[in-house]
């Protein structure tokens, strides 16, 4: 029962010990950003990229870090050493704080975990996963905030439907879904993903890059309207690398997989494999 | 440095040591909904009614409380008998729980914690308070979820613009403050409160069955472009009661305090002390 070991701030603790006092803004005030990344082999993927955005979210939420990207690696290596979890998702949460008050930010709270890592599967890849939308605009939307109320709410929803997730929009403006980014194939072979509102994933920056070396890219407004002119459409995170999305409200989208996605999924696992 | 005593769930702790797990969907998603209300002299105020927002609150988020209302009531006469703070704030706190994935709803932890609490002086009454307005809307408004993140974000702002506290408003059309809802008095002495998008206040329905009973009440849409024209304006709340605004964005709300919210803030105190 012990599980692995967690840091909590410069403590590390048995998972089934490590804990916040009740008085933290995360509890409190739901106030908090966190990171997420995949070690493979034991090797951090993209670790550079998400230390980044961690430093980026934790700007933008006022919340001081307290600790340099290289003190940050330190850390995670001490935990990797002693939780020896090859394949893993590490995160990275920082939260508001103890604040005698209940409402004003302290000293953030640092925590970093680490837990055996389920990755997509070459059957879940062809089997894809169906969305329903939802209209809904996360607060702060270039920041990774622990705020996933909206998601977790919509949970007994997706499954009424018969889904597996939900695409969020407003006024019809596609954005994300809660975990992921997404994108389409439009007819003439051009990959769209939202350009406003959204989180910029890692795994869609990476997407982004490999396609434009051999496709048209578009980062621009996807209107629920267009979706069943789409030839194929994909997810993308950091577990679940390219996910092909078979159907969206029940309107069942092109060819899943597509060639387009199977191809970019492809090179996508040559470049992890190659950024560890 | 023990501070009174917390309960989770059926556990009596101390506060230096009352926590929750780090696995906690508080922590991990920043889903859960509390209820406050204080004592006065040993005496809840409206208990009843803050219970039922509270089972109302976990209700919506899909939260079972896993107790009786009564069973409520008994855990929270322990805790009074045994912190013994005649005048305090005695707080519900009602979590996701631990979910193994982080991600899906668990049994909910329950924390309920007692503090001092710092009423309203008659000093703080005639100086009132300042307003900015800023554009946001709540997540499900009518449930008292833990998402504050806005309201804490915002504290730098409102400190910078010389104000006390924001007035959220979406497209012009106001709905409450962050922890108060907001009135105002018209030319013709009608009190009008936002009547959509906002958390209906335990102070809130008691103002308005008092002031019916005196004057025109209407719970409307009020635009940022009527305040310029109100008598009076003030912000309702548990700890607050009424509190008077002189200002809003820097422009002078007529006179503060008002005749009216000086006479509905008497009737309050009347009713709050019988009602203990």
């Amino acid at each position: 029962m012990s599980g692995p070991f967690v840091l909590i701030n410069d403590d590390l603790v048995r998972a089934d010990q490590a804990s916040l006092l009740v008085g933290d803004l995360s509890i409190q005030r739901g106030y908090g950003i966190f990171d997420f990344f995949k070690t493979l082999d034991h090797a951090p993927v993209f670790l550079d990229a998400h230390l980044d955005r961690f430093f980026h979210s934790a700007t933008q939420l006022r919340l001081p870090v307290g600790k340099t990207k290289e003190e940050l690696k330190a850390l995670i290596q001490v935990l990797q050493q002693i939780n020896d979890i090859p394949d893993s998702g590490i995160r990275l949460t920082l939260t508001g704080g103890y604040a005698p008050d209940g409402y004003t930010l302290a000293t953030p709270n640092l925590i970093i975990t680490q837990q055996p890592v389920q990755l997509t599967s070459t059957a879940q890849f062809q089997k894809g996963i169906r969305l329903i939308t939802y209209p809904h605009q996360r607060q702060m939307p270039d920041t990774k905030t622990i705020d996933y109320l909206m998601a977790i709410w919509l949970q007994p929803l997706i499954r009424e439907k018969g889904a597996d997730d939900v695409l969020y929009h407003q006024d019809g403006i596609l954005s994300e879904c809660p975990r992921s980014n997404f994108f389409i194939v439009t007819a003439d072979d051009t990959l769209v993903t939202p350009s406003r509102n959204v989180l910029k994933g890692i795994i869609r920056m990476n997407v982004l890059a490999l396609a434009r070396t051999q496709f048209k890219v578009e980062e621009r407004d996807i209107r629920i309207e267009e979706l069943p002119t789409a030839k194929e459409a994909f997810i993308t995170s950091t577990t679940r690398h390219i996910l092909p999305v078979t159907m969206i409200d029940g309107v069942s989208i092109g060819s899943t997989p597509g060639a387009i996605s199977q191809w970019l999924d492809m090179e996508l696992n040559k470049l992890v494999r190659r950024a560890r």
